[in-house]
């Protein structure tokens, strides 16, 4: 036994056991969503989620993580390792190309993730399954290749440690597009201007899924590093600690000040807000600024929140709020608190320039690569729900289930055990 | 501090952490269970995998570990370690004795809970309480020593690397055996032919469980390396992520062209299906055997769903299908796709052979064992549930408790706190 | 890479890993005390969590680390890093100072969470935020400086291994404190003696909270070694899971044969007793002792159960039996079978005198410093809810939400997203 065998054997369990850690993340992710939704949606949501975990899983490895990982064309884009196939060598990493692969997979269902839930509700699943297609295969895997990939952001000296700004602050944007393309669930604006909310069908569930994201980020920053020996672990698991608290708190007393009562989802949202926030600077920023990174996130998660509303786009579960707003206020942060290079460090302009200058392209690239895939589905499937399936909900209108059933009693089925047809008109 | 302290150090905090996963996977089987059963028996699934964790880890400590891996006699059954004494240097691990007692444990606990499932709604909470003790103590390990204990199957080359035959393929067999005996929820078969379901009481819940087993799978196929060493880890964890994706995918993408709905049990049970499938070969195929083997077991999980159904066994969760068919397809396709040895890797029909021998015995003595079981209980204590019990619900008529309650108001208690015997008549 | 960089290594991801299983505990506290509470109040009791690991968290890094590991004062408390600063060189740890901050951190914020049980359902939720400041700032850090922190009870020889004593009979005993001042819910007592019950919202949702606490436990006890190479890990899991078994086996049997009836509240709290019970002594007792310490520990939180509600004290999730009984019991437990210095090991009375006076000390100060915390805060905010906040529950009281909300409909809001004014109104 060499010390380099033991090395690998410790970097490799690391990053899976933190790999399985972010796997996790997506469990919090369908209760989240499912909790927040209204009853009648809550199954859809947790399928879309599988739908992430499953297909997406397939996509990224068929063709994602080639474009995203491979060989370098131009900064542009990865040209090779399709079916993880062929020499990845230039990757260089101490832990074999299987584990490195698992981990990355794990952020790519986490970027779609973030846009389910923002078309939650009155998203057609069949167009969803086109659209994750898309992002898991191309649009994800293109711009990560820029940042990640070796691409030409990086080498301009962009700085996104685990990921505020490839996976939340583009997965946000990508979220805010299908969210105005797809339009608000029907009855959630009425003409006079006036916004009415749903409110959460399962606040409970919702706190599983939050806790769930909560353990599921200490994999997310601290396996970034990629290495069990990597000194700034202890540093980076207890900026993630602080910066989620302090989003947690800032929500739950701001709220409390200001319409006497500590909302319970913005309390929710505060802690992933805080969460996000602190992804791209875990590795870069001091303890204190953690502190204030996440307070800030906190209070610019509920802004936005009230911002959406009042320009008419419905987010039911808060993603561009809790992931892109959140997500870009962490990348500006690292521009500003970076030990080495941050403007209050006095690093100066420069690194500040990259990070909005890398954002602007994220966000952009997000965005409008999710407006033209939608687009194009929509010639082909419809993307929204038809009245009637959204009326009487995405659970029996695409998995002929409801979320709950009480009843003691045996139902008819038809053909066989999964011919849900007339399940509709029995209730 | 030496290399071989540290590579002891490192081996040990592998297996304590992935044992821990393995038994999260616990409150996996519980909550997947607990939501797919009609509500008013959704408590006493619960605290029939309590019964599982509490008394058949003392059941395997006591007697179990001991028939298993003791020392051989004659190839059929260990003989020392009755409450891990004496002495057991012929198992020859680098981790403590302890260490590898607690992984063997949550093994243990799994091919236990995988029966409570197929009993569900209907067996005498009493009854399964001595099969709980009957399993652990004795046809487990029994069987596993055959396997894994060096015992006479080990010899002759049998392979199942974490369990798709010893734990899921027997357990699932054994499941099988106990519903046909206790036979069918009353209500369940129609006398004229036909079949009537019982809708799942919570999805979400449900899906809480599905997410904390597929978490704790990266722990029960990565950890059976016993050593954070084992340069297979990160194979053995992406074909794991690959199996359960393509499961998972078939299942969603059947259902959805085949009955224009994405059955969302079937999706659940088709990435359990995945998971269970690779658990014998993960160490052995690739990745894109992983993804057919994964592929093939959703689909074979629906098969059988449906052939249970035409044979009137009632198996409430799927556990035979899950665990018995997936299994047995899973330890055959080591067989098939061993990258050494494997049918279509040019290694002939020697392993296919063994595997398929070794899936007989373990099917065989699964099924009789528990037949046997079974009947011996019922000499004692009645298996079923009485048919008012049944319809009450087991909540109630064992627990005398049921899984929600709404009412605000506090109600009376006799005697003790413990007292539930008037809460039957209050509702 | 040296010998040196690669132990600090597997150390730090070591103890990371397992201070965000620790942290997941939270989550479990949440969901339990939810699940057993009454449907009204289960948002409150995991937005009470919420404040304890956001504003707990921010408090004890502020303050409580300091005053608990800063440099000694006398053996009474600690004098210096606040907000992590200063040298804290005298803490001769392998990890870095980071690492060690977040897993103390995770235990402070258990302490607190112990408490939210106890006055679950008609605590002021603005009372109890101060007092989770007292709690994490000063009360628990001062007497933990006097067990970990080089205080004067470490010096005489008090074993506690990870906080049977330190975390769980401190906490229970200022649960008990604070149920005694705020009294008991209104109803759960009549004048003529007969005590009522509120039966648990939620028993699944509970059970989900029971299986992250036993998952958590691992990270609690294991990892309180702070170093992966400590050779006693793998004892240490054994006997955690064994006590934890054993706890569950006595209340799950005890019950049946006393009662007719297994008591899923019993069983559930009957494990947690075991885990609790085995926390001081999982480093020094035997594995046939640990089963003996988890099976007293869940008979007598059953029979500390019956004495609360003889004496009409109203602890609404069994914070106190769980926690302090069992705590208390393990503590003492250590004093009769440490393999070093056990009494009935042969080693005299000695240790176990040490053990009672410890106890002694952190029990009564666990009591008085809550008892007189809550009095103080009481002069500035009433701890109490009023009778209109409790009888319309404390959810929509204090959060303007409540745990489920089946209407398909929208609702109205005014002036901002967050203004739940007139939720109450709509119920």
């Amino acid at each position: 036994m060499t010390i380099e065998t033991l090395r690998t054997g410790i970097d490799t369990v690391w990053v899976v056991l933190t790999a399985a850690m972010i796997l996790l993340m997506e469990g919090g992710f369908a209760l989240l969503e499912a909790g927040f939704v209204r009853t009648k949606n809550s199954v859809n949501i947790i399928m879309k989620v599988f739908a992430d975990i499953t297909i997406g899983t397939l996509c990224y490895f068929i063709i994602g993580f080639a474009l995203m990982y491979g060989s370098d064309f131009f900064g542009l884009i990865g040209t090779n390792g399709f079916f993880l196939n062929g020499d990845l060598s230039h990757l260089d990493v101490t832990i074999s190309l299987d584990t490195f692969w698992l981990f990355q997979a794990a952020f790519v269902i986490a970027v779609i993730s973030i846009v389910s839930g923002a078309i939650a509700e009155r998203v057609n699943f069949r167009a969803y399954l086109l659209f994750v297609l898309l992002m898991t295969a191309l649009i994800y895997p293109i711009a990560g290749h820029w940042i990640w990939g070796g691409g030409w952001l990086s080498t301009l000296g962009f700085q996104d440690f685990a990921g505020s700004a490839v996976i939340h602050a583009l997965g946000g944007c990508a979220a805010l597009a299908a969210a105005m393309i797809i339009g608000p669930r029907k009855g959630k604006f009425s003409t006079d201007g006036t916004s009415v909310i749903a409110l959460p069908s399962n606040l409970p569930l919702a706190s599983v899924g939050a806790f769930l994201l909560w353990f599921g980020w200490f994999g997310f920053n601290a396996g970034s590093t990629l290495a069990a020996t990597d000194a700034r672990i202890g540093h980076i698991a207890i900026v993630t600690m602080l910066s989620a608290a302090a989003g947690g708190a800032a929500a739950l007393l701001y709220t409390l000040f200001r319409y006497g009562r500590s909302d319970a989802p913005s309390v929710i949202n505060g802690s992933l807000a805080g969460l996000v926030a602190i992804t791209a600077g875990c590795a870069f920023v001091s303890d204190r600024a953690a502190i204030l990174i996440g307070a800030v996130a906190g209070l610019l998660m509920i802004a936005a929140t009230n911002w959406l509303e009042a320009r008419k786009i419905d987010d039911p579960v808060g993603a561009f709020p809790v992931h892109a707003v959140s997500g870009i206020w962490g990348t500006v942060a690292v521009g500003l608190f970076a030990a080495e290079g941050g403007l209050l460090n006095g690093g100066g302009w420069g690194l500040l320039g990259i990070q909005v200058l890398g954002l602007l392209v994220l966000c952009v690239w997000g965005f409008c690569m999710t407006w033209f895939s939608i687009k194009l589905i929509n010639r082909f499937v419809p993307v929204r729900a038809t009245d009637e399936e959204e009326e009487v909900g995405l659970d029996i209108s695409y998995h002929g289930i409801m979320a709950t059933h009480t009843s003691p009693e045996f139902v008819e089925v038809k053909e066989s055990f999964f011919e849900w047809e007339k399940v509709k008109d029995d209730y």
